[in-house]
């Protein structure tokens, strides 16, 4: 029997889905329904192309409930800006959750990918960051610093923000951008500890191997939403810092500690081997506390999940509404 | 950089390849990559969907050389009939080994997996079953079972072909179907042992959880190509029968292992735990025997491999020659 799949471009995906309140509800709701256990989500499938010095990785989780699920494809290939391409691609399939026939395919290029990560960067604040959050910090300078501080103004409308990169352009130039983004004093930083010292929040969107943050810039009513690490021997922050914060909290227990900030902790002995950290879907539904009193360090580790990618899928089959080239078949 | 990502529909994608000498070489062409280690095959991501009582497989190979690679979606929904839809589903994406682009989507409702599992039940067929193959038996009465014959009648021009199923119906329309398509003599049987005595090759297609075949039934100068079983507890052929067999040949011996016939031979205690059957690929490329003689009985145990995929992808995409809708992303 012939059936419909709507085939959607980046360019129409920018037009149906941006970054709002309503957004991060949706994927607040994929961690709530992570940490009701109501979510199958298997390991990655991940393969390297050596020779291309390039990998793909594909996700999918099954949220129970939802009419749909996603299975999304991300390939990374790091010699691509030489031939002026994006290292980062990819698409989703949004197949029914009732019969398995693909209902739609979202080329995305990675923007959904962006807009979920950003997205659950602004679900952590809300639980984790001081109520009042006036100076906010962003390391690193890319796509995520952008998107991570528009999502994380929306639940902490910070009125200062402080960028840092290891490229002193680049840093000016997302400061620049946030600057008119957001409507707020942006400005570019050279001093890691200062911008750590000054803000109430942080995020880091780094891919580094070498913790970006210290142990010791750590201070009282300081959130750090650390969103870089998303596969082995990649560390943004000391592993110190992880046993000097009141409350540390993963997105995925298990998945943080092969590819986040408890890796390179457990690895140090600062974590007890075997101990479950509280997960952001057990803070959501209330099950495990947040943050206790204004004074407290948190630090948030995000590594992303399949759970996510299907929350956001199902939103955008619910909204797009005819948006798309429909194809037979 | 906007690019282009084709869209190729099952109708198109059947008017673009058939099952034919040339489509059987492409799938010899995988195999022999696989033996001389040009592969790269990571484990298949499976996710089941209790509730609707399905599955999704998500499979990938890289094989060196080729510059492009296939992510294939098999879902499964087995309640589908019920709604008038088949159980099996599915899409193959096709993208670029060397930056990871999408380069086409294969809406092909698993047209492209059906004609992949065929052709390798040729490979098998021909290096495997006796030279002179009159008379051929088939196991299962469904699309593969059609599939299967018409493979094997390529590459083994077999003057008489026998069909067995639980169902006669099925199997009379299997066998009147086949006959036309082959200009031969079909008949249905309903004495699966007496199949067996009169075939020099015969072929099971079924999902079967208890053998269909027996191994007294066994005899000089059988070929059997089993190619249903493909997950854990699936069984078609007794496991005294690759104990009485001169040979058996796997398509992948580590997943024959724990989804192929390999599987119940090992939990019986009749193949030598931690040894590596004979590969097809290394049987392909002459490193290892195939048959040996006409009198000899062989068994090719075909569980499906993503080299497979990447194999009839690459080829429909340097056949394709602008057939599909072109969306710009």
């Amino acid at each position: 029997m012939a059936h419909d799949v709507s085939i959607v471009t980046e360019a129409e995906l920018r037009g149906l889905v941006s970054l709002n309140g309503e957004l991060i509800e949706v994927i607040e709701s994929g961690f709530a329904a992570l940490a009701k256990g109501k979510v199958t989500m298997p390991p990655i499938l991940s393969m390297e192309l050596e020779k291309a010095n390039g990998e793909v990785d594909v996700k999918t989780a099954y949220i129970e409930g939802f009419d749909g699920f996603a299975i999304k494809v991300s390939p990374g290939f790091f010699d691509n800006p030489k031939l002026g391409l994006a290292s980062l691609n990819g698409l989703m399939i949004f197949m029914s959750a009732k019969t398995g026939l693909v209902q739609a395919v979202f080329l995305d290029n990675g923007y959904l990918t962006d807009l979920r990560t950003a997205a659950a960067g602004a679900v952590a604040a809300k639980h984790l960051a001081p109520k009042e959050v006036r100076v906010a910090g962003v390391i690193g300078t890319g796509v995520q610093a952008r998107l991570q501080m528009q999502a994380a103004h929306l639940v902490r409308p910070f009125e200062r923000l402080l960028v840092f990169g290891r490229d002193m352009q680049k840093a000016a130039r997302c400061a620049a951008d946030l600057s008119e983004t957001l409507g707020i004093d942006c400005e570019m930083t050279t001093d890691a500890a200062d911008l750590v010292a000054q803000s109430q929040l942080v995020v880091t969107t780094t891919p580094a191997r070498e913790p970006v943050i210290k142990a010791e810039w750590l201070h009282k009513g300081l959130h750090i939403t650390a969103m870089g690490a998303d596969q082995a021997g990649k560390n943004e922050i000391d592993a110190n810092a992880l046993a000097k914060a009141d409350h540390y909290v993963a997105d995925n227990g298990s998945q943080c500690m092969v590819s986040g900030e408890l890796e390179a902790a457990l690895a140090a002995g600062v974590w007890p081997e075997g101990k479950m950290p509280t997960e952001l879907g057990d803070v959501v539904i209330g099950k495990a506390e947040g943050r206790r009193s204004e004074a407290d360090i948190t630090i948030c580790d995000l590594t992303g999940t399949g759970a996510q990618d299907t929350a956001i899928a199902t939103y955008v089959a619910q909204i797009m509404d005819g948006v798309g080239t429909k194809i037979s078949t």
